[in-house]
Parts: C-alpha cells; structure tokens; sequence
C-alpha cells in the first residue's frame, strides 16, 4: 500500500533527524540507538498515529514528534525482547540485532536511551498542542507502554511461554498487553493531537484492539505459512521455540477467519463513531489481513 | 542526619502504594519492581527535590509524586547497571541484585517498567501545579535521566573503563552525567514545583553538579577507607573491577580535599542566589561530606 510506505518514509526522516549532528551525545550509545531506529519495518504504529490524527480532521504535521516517540518506544521493546535473557535472537528483519553488534550492555543502554528519549520527543508536542493535551499524551504512553501495558504484557508473555496448558484468554491477555495497548496509544494520541471526542478516542480504542489483535495472529499464521524471504525472518521459529500461538490452539483456519472478523469488527467500530475521514484507518486494516510480511 | 532519615521514610511510603492492591499488573513483574523500590538506600535524589521545594517556599506534599518518581528512574537505573552484563553485581545494599532473585528477563523488565511508570508518576503532579510545569518536568526528566544524561553517562562509563590512560576530564564527565544529571534534575524539579525563577534553578543546578561529583568521589574514597558493614558492600570493588576513580587519579589526601572544595562551591550558590530557605540543602551538602556509607 502507497500511502503506508510513503507515511514511514517520512516517519524515517524525522527519525534521523532527532539525534544528528549531536557532539553532546555519547558516540556508541548514538549510533546503537540509531542501528535499530534505522532498522526499517512497517513503522505501522506511527503510521496508524498520524492516520488517526488525519482521521479526526487534525493536521498531520502536528502529530510528527508523537509519531516519532511511538516509534522509539516500540524499537527500545524490540531491542530488549532480542537479548539474550528474553528471545535471544540473533537477527531482526534480516538484519544483526542490537546486541549482536553492539554488545548487551550497549543494547540495553540504546533501549533505556530511546525509551526516555521517546518522552522528549512527546513534550515537544507542546509546540503543535495545549499543556493539557501533552499531559494527557505523557500519561497515557506511560501506561499503555508500562507496567499495565506493554512491559506486563511481555512479563505474561514470559510465563505463558513457559505453561504448556495455556488457555486462549491468556494468550489475548498476553497480545492485548504486548501489542494491543501500544497500538492502542497510537491511535489515541493521533485521535487526541487532531482534536478527537472521548467517543472517537473509545472508538480508535476498539479499533486499535481488534486489529492490534488481527495484527499479532497473522504474524502467527506468517510464521507457518510465510515466504522467508519476504518476511525477513525465519519461519517457524514459535514452534522452535514452543510458543503457544493461534494457530496452536485453534487451527489454521479458524485463525485466518478470526483475523477477518477482527478486522471487520474494528473497522466498525470506527465508522459507528463516525470518525469525519476513517478512509485511510479502514484500508490499513484491510492491509493487514492481507500482508505476507 | 534526621531529617534525611524521616523525609526519606515518607517518600518510603508513598512508593509502597504505587503498585499496591492492584490486579490490573503482572504480579511477578510487581513484586520484581516493588523488591528494589523497597531495598533501602540513602533515597538522597528525592530528598533533595523535596528540601529544594521546600527551599524556595514551595509546599512540600506538592512534590511527592515527583520524588517517587525521580527514586524510580535512580531505582531502574540501578537494577540495569547490576546487570551481568553490565557491572554483574550479585548484591546492592547487601541484598542480592534484582536478576539474582527474579532471573535477568524479569530484572531487565521491571527496569523498563519502573522507567516507564516514573514518567506517569511525573505527570500526575499535574494535579498539584499547572500543566506548562508538568511539560517542563517531563522534557527535563528525560533529557537529564536519557541518552544526553544518565543513560550517556553509563555509555561514556563503559568506555572509561576499558581505557587505562583515561583522563580527569574524561572520569568528570562520566559522573557529571552519571551521577549529577539525576541530581541535578531532582533539584530543578523540587524548584520548578516550588515555583523557582531562572535564577534560582541555575544555582540549584550549580549545587547538584557540586554535589553530584563531591557524593561520587566520595563513594570512591569509602570503596578505599570504608566499614563494609556500614557501606552493606564489599570494598575494593573498584580496584577489583580496575575502574578509574578520583584516588586512582588524584590520590586520597586530594580527592578529600576536592570532596571539601566542592561543597563549599555548591553551597555557596545557594546563598548567592538568595534562595529563601536553604537550610536543609546546606545540611545535607555537609551530610554528605561527612557520610560513612
């Protein structure tokens, strides 16, 4: 999809832009940060922030440094998830990860760097946004990605790893957590920076959880399915590593129509809100279902 | 010194309720971040902004949330360097270190978790000062406790260490970003809360640097000459680890009178800045002089 590539394409430069030409900063530290921020993806989850602002009717630049912050919080987790004492992965998105070129103690000073970092790059909202709104903003990303939401999600994600009768509600707390709350937070600091109701951001909410949720069970059926070269990752690696998935508890198929029922649920949710500009949330959506990385 | 004591007891409990009775959190991830909140310590950084608060005529209870939140990133900050691959430190206080009880994937996450909540901490001061401070807090917060502050400076320490032939000007800025930073933001914090003008936050930041560095070479200087019992770590760690310190450098006789210097400097930016009740701050500067652990 054009407009996903060309809105993390501009995300990506404004990524470069943040610790550049900085001689204030510790060199090592610097680049480590930047090896995993410049890392590509999807840049899904500042994409979906500027799409919700955009979506409210709210004017996309204002949103850019929010954008920014959402991402370095997402790389940080990815950067900690890769060490050796979480998944001990040795590449992300066929690249060496963080540790593996720059060592563990720097891999975890980069991802302690981008997480606090991300907090400054969200108070600089204060330019585009009222006082009130920035605070809102600081205390919502501290929840959705703190203890009560993406760091405990992961914290569940270690133990239900480890229980080999895990039920299905464990396993959503577990995505709810991990990767639901950030999308979520995305969506409603977009909706929040454009000038959303409570109704809207409730509705972003929903939709940020059905298909933050589509989103992670997809990956599941990727990693079965999945072209290796597309992915840029090895499939297969859940059952490697004995991860319960979808797929694992309810079968393949059942898995691919919960994906379809989420995303349709999702995007109702934004549509009964009536969300002034929903186009571009609804097609990520949809493009979600059918990507194959 | 009884006021440090008490004041550090009431910021004790205040921290206990942060995560308390509350179902919502991953209960091993609790327990590993509450473990280190609750280990002890000096709690030196939140006294600091709450006697600063106070210092400049501010209400003390307006600044509580900002005090538990500056212990949670010192508290992070700590169960990070303990690390095996970071410091591999199996005691701290002379308690075993966060990854020896929970395992290093639950120590590395109740870091991320401690810092992440501590930005939610912060900005729940927004009920005692207006949101303009709140944003002011935030973006300090995470330029003195990130990648430009503490997280820098445990870069630049990493580096130092490995350097046999570093300079005084090289171990300076390990510790004026290390050690001072956090400081530093704890006293314009408990001033900004206080109501400070620009005047005053530069000379509270004049005496946390002053401070910072005096409390540091301190530390090396009982890591030499101190009572293990009293200090609940072994001594000579330094030598052991062949970290460069101030007695390495300067020898013991000049690194006490540095330690003398440098009080002496800091509290006389207080006064010179007529900071209206620097009483406790001028207490503590000589507490920290004279310490035994």
């Amino acid at each position: 999809m054009d407009y996903i590539r060309d809105c993390g394409l501009l995300v990506e430069e404004h990524l470069k832009l943040i610790f550049r030409n900085d001689s204030e900063i510790n060199e090592v530290l610097k680049q480590s940060m930047e090896y995993s921020v410049q890392a590509g993806g999807k840049r899904l989850r500042p994409v979906l922030l500027l799409s919700a602002c955009e979506a409210v009717g709210g004017e996309f630049g204002s949103a850019l440094s929010a954008a920014c912050a959402v991402e370095m919080i997402h790389t940080y987790s990815l950067i900690h998830d890769d060490l050796p004492a979480m998944d001990n992965d040795d590449y992300r998105r066929g690249k060496l990860t963080n540790h593996k070129v720059y060592g563990e103690a720097m891999a975890i000073l980069a991802g302690d760097g981008l997480l606090t970092h991300a907090f400054y790059m969200l108070s600089r909202c204060a330019d585009d946004v009222s006082p009130e709104i920035v605070c809102k903003l600081i205390a919502e990303m501290s929840y959705y990605a703190g203890p009560y939401g993406m760091v405990g999600g992961q914290a569940f994600d270690m133990q239900g790893d480890q229980s080999p009768n895990a039920t299905l509600e464990q396993l959503e707390q577990i995505h709810r957590h991990k990767t639901g709350d950030l999308i979520v937070f995305a969506l409603r600091a977009g909706g929040r920076i454009g000038g959303a109701d409570e109704l809207q951001l409730e509705a972003l909410k929903k939709y940020g959880y059905d298909i933050g949720l589509a989103f992670q069970i997809q990956d599941d059926i990727l990693d079965i399915t999945g072209d290796e070269s597309k992915l840029g990752k090895k499939t297969l690696s859940d059952e490697k590593l004995q991860k319960l998935t979808y797929p694992h508890l309810l079968g393949l198929e059942a898995s691919k129509e919960k994906v379809k029922a989420l995303t349709e649920s999702g995007k109702k949710a934004l549509l009964e809100a009536r969300i002034p500009k929903p186009e571009r949330l609804l097609d990520i959506a949809d493009y979600l279902v059918y990507r194959e990385f």
